[in-house]
């Protein structure tokens, strides 16, 4: 069993941190606001694969407490990404891994320039989890985890497979993390985008909406091209365009009325993941010279929305 | 002296309303919300020409008390377009003309179903006025109208031009009204769009943020690039675009932080012009084949935001 801590244990890092508690591994929850209720209360985990509850788990209010663990899962908010490093460095002994379970492009680079590139992996979530009341995490739809390591390590791949091998969670190798982000933004970047941009709206709204859809269909295509392109120069394999947008089209499809994530920081007044799902992304295009006009106009859109927000 | 009704007596409404009856016209008002504050105050206009106040306007609480006047200024919201019809008819007599100051495409040709085309003009106010307590205007920048005739007929618009001969509005005739109306909407498109969708933002902020600014000038090259294919259809006099979109930037750079109608309407939470702005000039284009991508995302936008206010 595995020594873990979860720093940032929101909704998505509060589920997985529990499904490994479950598993029997000794999970450590960094907590701020939901500190008392969860000590007190537990962690209460309402599935559709099947609610549970943790009784006593380890709760602390600071990283230090927490000490050396064989791995972080950090679920910070790509928002908190200057608070990541001294957040997470209490936690990183010699042998320590890191799983970004994080939105967006580029964030691996960023935590390997502080903590080196051979422990930092991918957690791709594909999942629809909230959480309602401190506490008490929803796991409303899918929930299967994307796993890569960002040197694309096959050893090290296989070391983070076998963490989650106990535990409850669908997790599938990834050979290329550069390839698997953007695969993840393909549904990201438009339905974020489309969700918050059309007031704060959930995607069967978008999907039942003609010009919505097709325009989150043009937001995906452009992800295509601009995420093949960056695949392409860094020798990896590509993405199948028409075969992943249809399979992200059925999926959302199948979907409950979900809020993004995006959407839910947008309409609680938080910051939202604008530089790391649209900024970067859009960067590298350009930089590429991949024509992706519909993700500038909505970066621009988010961008102005989130900023005025802040002081 | 001309007898005038200003149906719709908004802010743009009651501020050339107000500059024909301190030209000496007979000027009728017909008011709803304000009808009581102007009655008792008067109508008071904050002019950057100059300000000035009507001691005694004359306000009616319907059409029917008006009666058949000269002229019709019809400052409706396009939202209100179904009301117009109803609103107007009492005020028609035999050699009544109405002049539309409102936004959008293909207002002009309904009221010709309703009214006869040869009594319709399109008057485009491209100014700045918001209305702040019942029965004061600000007049905050520019002013000017641009006057044309549905049939372009030189001998009406004449007489359109006649009865603002001795007010104090700088009055321009368009031989086109299609044109006159294309070339509104360079402005409107981009500006109403973006500062809805950047989060009800003033223009000031989209100028200064060069990712708004450069979406609102590949959105205003969409309108220049379907509206010259609508005139051409029509045989009118194309649009210098480059030209009348360094003029647009000038004019919107010099302008003082501006609120457009359309991003006053969503943030009071009333309904937008999104059909007559948007929605019309989105299908026109699409008729034509010209490829709008900016437009047709923002008008999926803004019909998304409309739409969320509905019952």
């Amino acid at each position: 069993m595995a020594s873990v801590a979860v720093i940032g244990a929101g909704a998505v890092g509060s589920y997985y941190g529990a499904r490994l508690a479950q598993a029997g591994h000794e999970v450590h929850f960094l907590l701020r606001r939901d500190f008392d209720a969860v000590r007190t209360g537990g962690l209460t985990v309402e599935s559709k694969d099947g609610d549970f509850h943790l009784e006593a788990p380890l709760v602390h209010r600071s990283s230090a407490e927490i000490g050396a663990v064989d791995w972080v899962l950090c679920a910070l908010k790509a928002t908190a990404l200057e608070a990541a490093r001294d957040l997470i460095a209490p936690c990183v002994g010699e042998g320590t891994r890191i799983v970004l379970l994080m939105n967006g492009l580029g964030l691996e680079e960023q935590f390997a320039t502080w903590f080196g590139a051979e422990r930092i992996f991918g957690g791709l979530a594909f999942t629809c989890i909230n959480r309602d009341a401190a506490g008490v995490i929803h796991h409303i739809d899918y929930g299967a985890v994307t796993l890569a390591h960002l040197l694309d390590d096959p050893a090290a791949l296989a070391d983070g497979l076998a963490l989650w091998a106990g535990a409850r969670v669908s997790v599938e190798a990834a050979s290329s993390l550069l390839r698997a982000r953007w695969w993840k933004l393909l549904w990201n970047i438009p339905f974020n985008a489309l969700a918050v941009t059309a007031g704060g709206i959930t995607t069967d709204r978008i999907m039942g909406d003609p010009a919505l859809r097709a325009a989150a269909e043009t937001l995906m295509l452009e992800v295509v091209a601009a995420g093949n392109a960056d695949l392409g120069a860094h020798g990896q394999p590509l993405l199948d365009g028409p075969r992943e947008v249809a399979a992200m089209f059925a999926a959302t499809e199948a979907m409950a009325a979900y809020r993004p994530s995006t959407m839910i920081d947008f309409v609680e007044g938080r910051p939202t993941e604008v530089d790391a799902m649209f900024g970067e992304p859009l960067r590298r295009a350009r930089a590429l010279g991949v024509a992706t006009p519909y993700l500038a106009l909505v970066t621009a859109q988010m961008g102005a929305l989130d900023g005025a927000r802040r002081p």
